[in-house]
């Protein structure tokens, strides 16, 4: 198909497609004519895929190019990429030197060790994870803290569910993709789910109250 | 304390303060001279909140005013500011005149139905979930549609451990403040817990085999 019909069949005006294509996040056509290129069922899955990521799950064009390029790479295999999503979506952290610092960090290294993940020490969710606690602490919220538990058996069970779905499916590539959507999409997804719930507990606990 | 102080104390810088001070973050301190203010440790704890959000949960300085506006509202209670606080972190979604759109919504409401949750229909965190299954719904990713309940089950999970633990406290000034750091920062929190955990389970199921 040319260029005009993959903007109508995805909704995505053609100046957004050729800026996906100039970014390399969309690969070039086949040339037809000098000015002129033909596109298959493959672009027209990728350039849902890039609205997924930029629209839907807020990525950067320089991050979704690099999950494309980590998606693309042959040989690579779930967990490679995996990675690289997950780099892509969590803020990098400085660790402080501080005393408080050092306790959130042992006490994370505790949890990992208790709950048996098997993940190599310092990666950017571990650190984004120590610099939460420390902001909970500071902040006089020591009782929130007691939660983080129940948040570990939780990400423990939906991770579970969703390894095993994606490992279900037929070919590394459905797999990958697979990865890549669940790290992208599905911090929006518990989060929309999140405040569902807690707007029916709180609710349920206070509404009605005289306060 | 002196303006100084209260940068020393916080780690923040006085231009920062300043700048808070401006955007109504902080409220004033008491005038003891034409241009000197004294700070009380309420300062002390507001700059922290500010940091909170704005640094570790990403809020917008105009996001977080919003919701700080609504915790020193007199009169409001969790439930409120707790709705604040959510509207402020979810992105707007403008619902799609489509087949796919309202196939979605229908079984989002179907969800909602089936937990029970009392929720004001089509609030933003409902919109955001349409579009999420949209997105997966588009992408051919029905196999991850299947953990949908999974996802609400965990959420329900976390939504009442936290709300209790915040309806425990003395005080409404202390639950507002536990239910705007619960929305803010729980997203992170969840969002670090998942990606140890997925990275533990894809090590065990992908990682060693031959791809």
């Amino acid at each position: 198909m040319r260029i005009g019909e993959l903007s109508k069949r995805t909704g995505v005006p053609v100046p957004t497609i050729k800026f996906y294509l100039r970014e390399g996040l969309l690969p070039h056509g086949r040339l037809t004519s000098h000015n002129q290129a033909q596109y298959g069922e493959e672009h027209l899955h990728r350039i849902k895929l890039v609205r997924a990521m930029t629209e839907v799950g807020k990525l950067s064009v320089a991050a979704a190019r690099e999950v494309l390029e980590a998606v693309d790479e042959p040989g690579n295999g779930v967990h490679q990429v995996l990675g690289v999503a997950q780099s892509a979506i969590t803020p990098q952290v400085a660790p402080e030197d501080s005393e408080v610092w050092q306790r959130a960090e042992a006490r994370v290294a505790e949890l990992v060790r208790r709950r048996g993940w098997q993940v190599r020490p310092g990666i950017p969710a571990e650190q984004a994870l120590v610099q939460l606690v420390v902001t909970f602490d500071e902040l006089g919220q020591q009782d929130l803290l007691t939660l983080l538990d129940d948040y570990a058996q939780a990400a423990e069970q939906l991770a579970k569910s969703e390894l095993a779905a994606i490992g279900r499916r037929d070919g590394v590539d459905a797999m990958v993709e697979g990865a890549v959507l669940g790290t992208v999409l599905g911090d929006a997804l518990i989060g929309a789910m999140r405040r569902l719930a807690q707007s029916d507990a709180s609710h349920r606990l206070f509404e009605g109250t005289p306060e």
